[in-house]
């Protein structure tokens, strides 16, 4: 079995659950059908686990290192992406027009997580170059975007996100970096940024650095900040790297996870003149930027489902293997060990990281086809509606996963024991990569609050009625399958619950004490987001079972779905109830505790 | 403030939660007070501070290599243990007779606690051998323990125990290490151990290893299982360490934290005569070891409560002094940055880590207090009842930390962001060091089923009777204190959901059905257990408040201690409902997963 994708259950995702045959009665991919679709994934699955998976141990072993000047990292990278490259791979979501393949963002997205769950750390170099391109594409002058987009869709150019500071991580109206016209329509920029993966490498023949800064006099906090671009060697007369860009690395940080990735500081016009191209208006750069922080936020929650994915093929194997103990109800000592995949509480750690990340994976590849649908879309209120529920849906697809999908992958370890434990098998690694995504992209406590003190209020709250609305049809469709009866009587009262706690925190006079337990909202929030997610999945799966001709094969595959929702509606959605109490109770347990209480 | 022991907490849990005084009425404690109970913690905290914590994150990155036939170490970790052992660390808790210090066994693990919190990989060493020094004491032969215990108590010689192997890690029943009689009165064994702590160094002049073997012709199963003392070299006729004892390291696992401790599979008898002796009657051996290993279990907990700890401390002392955004009511981007720890959602995290450390510190230093009152008492009935007792509390204060504080770790990251993702600061280290705890020393799913399917059920509930009415005692004092009334009702509200789940299973027809969720069980049932601990806490704390003559400085530290029991009453406990319900219904959601559904 691979151990990094289930193409039976992307299947199932993709075309029985999302139907993203629809995208294909668009003109702009009237080309593709579902045989390219499946190409796409056949060469995705190959690529990373011939080129990617190898390396991934490997890898996590050599961190990059600073050297001479120079960091140094594993020469199978550069060949990984490379190649990766040479597919198409980076340019496979844009337009003909600018080279790319035209092919819609759900089937590339797609494509991508298969290589996240093979070696996530090694191709974030390329998902952060798509984001930049993304949005040069989106915001870039026509000159930005000739002289940029060709080399990054082609993989020569990588890009990344400079947007923390030292002072400034979570709040980014605190940065101070600074942006100095020239006098040619060129800016010199100069100050500290933190945290930058794949800020410094010798991966690409440039990297383009898209960085949050002040133009002088620009008014202070959110409002007075813009985007640049910023090359790290200025192009030369012919669009080439040229004159290097005085971007000069701080010092490389050494993690826990994802130690393939570079991470590092970077001091942007230190020792001489380091030179910017505004993208977009002045002032405008954080709402800009948020366009690719969007998209990250998503790509964060599906590369946290990926690690869990990759986490979970995993146990699953080694627990079909491996032999230990017998059943409760044999006692002769005498017997064969049995598989341990037999044992009840080794079931449970299976059944939570299936339900887990596949209930995880149908939110990220919906929010995926949320954004082809957003981006085919030339009705403005299609294009407002879409915008408020991908709006709602970004911190739910980006933390639901992150804590979700680290607890996935702390019961794979757990399946595997001691071993689990050793570097000998992934799954301790994939654990350490995945603690990260709580913490990048915006904290679970930023997306808290991006969720509750500001999407679900958002033009009067349309954003959460269009969720809820979305969920009604499915609630609806539901009705003509009796035996998922209680799961939607029990998903229309966790909903109740999550309005009447929406209610409280709208209406309660103390927004700080209404706020206070955001991050709690959140979770039990992503958890009814997920129930929905399954019970979509739930009515498929049996709808597939009660069809005369369901193929042999597949009766297995569904009645796993079957369990794998249970598993939801039984085990997880009842702890919303407690938590959503909470929220609506204003409690202030949190919020009045003093520093010198602790 | 120290990044590893909190002694005004540590002081209110030994001396005005448990009382440690009253053992001092005990003649074998008469020659102490709480002046040597306070110089027993200075010294450890000292040393733990001094030589202890500095070597921490060295030895995280250097782990011990197999070069030429030895185990290499850091010389520092041999120089730190060489202190601890000539300061009396080892022999503390011994009787003066075998030239211990006869110190109760609550005061040494309060100490051994500390050192945990600053280094417990390197640590494990010493908790390794005092365990296998305490089993000698209790059944080695005469010859045994003055051959034995001398060398160990002065921390001169290591101890181990070895009982899994590669076939054999939960299913101890089939073990095959082979014990042969030699005809004068020692065994020939042979056979590989795996998962051995400590089983190779040069950090001792001998190793004694406890070994797990059948003798020839033994019954199968955990009936045939006899204890062994194995030298890793043999005594000459001094008694000091001889000819090599054919223990061949046959492989250090590398792990993913705990990394100092060495840790590694061993084979005995390969190539030439391994001898060693029989420890108690033959086929008793399992029952003998879990003497040590209940010790053991209740320390990995503590093991967990301590690196939460420091983890805790670690991440206070930086949400006090960083500085980053602003309250949500202050809209001007101009103001000054406020330290995090005024933020609601970093205090939410820091109470969570707040709310479990002390929460499960009480829980682990009542079960050696336990264990001292079990040592001290000669009267069989309190004897049999604290056994009950301890026995059912055993599997608790092993799991509920290995869960919590592990989740308790996970916000201490958190709550450095990005920085605590690096290896600048420890926070990672001690994440990656808790996770071994819900593995070794019996898994999580072991110790819900030595809960729920043998300790409560043990001589009809008895054990479960005693801790209810334990329990119950507290809810009686707590009607004295009116602000712990909504308390009070929880948690007997709690208790019978316990009770109720607990009958259900008991009363079951399908016995593999009942047991299924015994792992949600066992966590649920540790809530509640903490919820007492908590309310005892509470009923302290508020009476010491109520008191005319509180000192100033200790009023921040109680209403600590109110706000902390609100968190685990509001944020935790009510979590149990919704797990009870689903063990009383006998959910056999994952019991009926079939592997061909995954």
């Amino acid at each position: 079995m691979s151990l990094i994708v289930d193409r039976r259950n992307l299947s199932f995702v993709l075309h029985e659950l999302l139907d993203v045959a629809q995208l294909f009665a668009h003109e702009r991919f009237a080309a593709h059908d579902r045989e390219i679709v499946d190409a796409t994934l056949d060469l995705a699955e190959s690529m990373a686990e011939n080129r990617f998976l190898p390396l991934a141990a490997i890898a996590d072993a050599q961190e990059p290192t600073f050297v001479d000047g120079r960091v140094r990292t594993l020469p199978e990278i550069k060949t990984a992406l490379t190649e990766f490259a040479e597919a198409g791979m980076f340019a496979a979501s844009f337009s003909e027009a600018d080279g790319g393949l035209q092919l819609p963002w759900v089937v590339t997205q797609s494509a991508m997580g298969i290589f996240m769950a093979a070696n996530l750390p090694v191709v974030n170099y390329a998902f952060l170059t798509i984001a930049a391109a993304n949005l040069i594409s989106v915001f870039g002058s026509e000159n930005q975007r000739s002289a940029f987009l060709p080399p990054m869709l082609e993989g020569r150019w990588f890009g990344t996100m400079c947007l923390s500071e030292p002072q400034a991580g979570s709040s980014l109206g605190d940065i101070t970096t600074k942006a100095t016209p020239t006098g040619d329509g060129q800016y010199r920029i100069s100050g500290s940024k933190m945290w930058i993966s794949g800020g410094d490498h010798e991966l690409s023949e440039n990297i383009v650095h898209l960085v949050l800064a002040r133009i002088d006099g620009a008014p202070a906090g959110v409002k007075g900040i813009s985007l640049f671009l910023v090359p790290r060697y200025r192009l030369d007369s012919e669009g080439r790297p040229g004159q290097w860009n005085n971007i000069a690395l701080a010092g490389l940080n050494n993690k826990m996870g994802q130690r393939a990735t570079v991470n590092c500081l970077l001091n942007f016009g230190e020792g001489g003149d380091c030179i910017g191209e505004l993208v977009g208006e002045p002032n405008k750069g954080l709402s800009n930027m948020f366009h690719m922080m969007n998209e990250a936020r998503v790509g964060v929650g599906q590369g946290a489902v990926m690690l869990a994915l990759a986490g979970y093929l995993n146990s699953l194997s080694y627990a079909r293997e491996r032999l230990q103990g017998r059943l409760p109800d044999n006692k002769d000592a005498t017997s064969a060990q049995v598989p341990i995949i037999q044992h009840a509480d080794v079931k449970r750690m299976l059944l939570m990281q299936k339900s887990t990340v596949e209930g995880a994976l149908a939110l990220t590849t919906f929010c995926a086809l949320l954004v082809d649908q957003l981006r085919l879309s030339t009705d403005p209120t299609e294009v407002e509606e879409l915008e408020l529920l991908l709006g709602v849906l970004t911190p739910v697809a980006k933390s639901w996963p992150a804590e979700h999908c680290l607890e996935a992958n702390k019961w794979a370890i757990q399946v595997l024991g001691g071993y689990g434990y050793t570097v000998d098998f992934p799954v301790e690694r994939l654990y350490r990569d995945n603690r990260l995504n709580h913490i990048h992209e915006g904290t679970f406590g930023i997306q808290g609050r991006d969720l509750l003190g500001r999407k679900i209020r958002l033009e009067d709250g349309r954003g959460l009625s269009l969720l809820i609305s979305r969920i009604g049809s499915t609630l609806a469709e539901a009705q003509r399958v009796p035996a998922l009866s209680s799961e939607v009587e029990a998903l229309e009262n966790a909903l109740g619950e999550l309005k009447g706690a929406t209610n409280a925190v709208i209406h309660a006079r103390d927004r700080d004490v209404a706020l206070a337990n955001a991050t709690l909202y959140l979770d039990a929030f992503g958890t009814i987001v997920i129930a929905w997610l399954w019970l979509w999945q739930g009515i498929v799966a049996q709808e597939a079972l009660e069809k005369s001709h369901v193929h042999e094969g597949d009766i297995a595959f569904y009645r796993g779905k079957v369990a794998a929702l249970h598993y939801h509606f039984r085990y997880v959605l009842p702890q919303v109830h407690a938590t959503l109490k909470l929220v609506a109770a204003l409690d202030d347990t949190c919020e009045s505790m003093r520093s010198d209480y602790y």
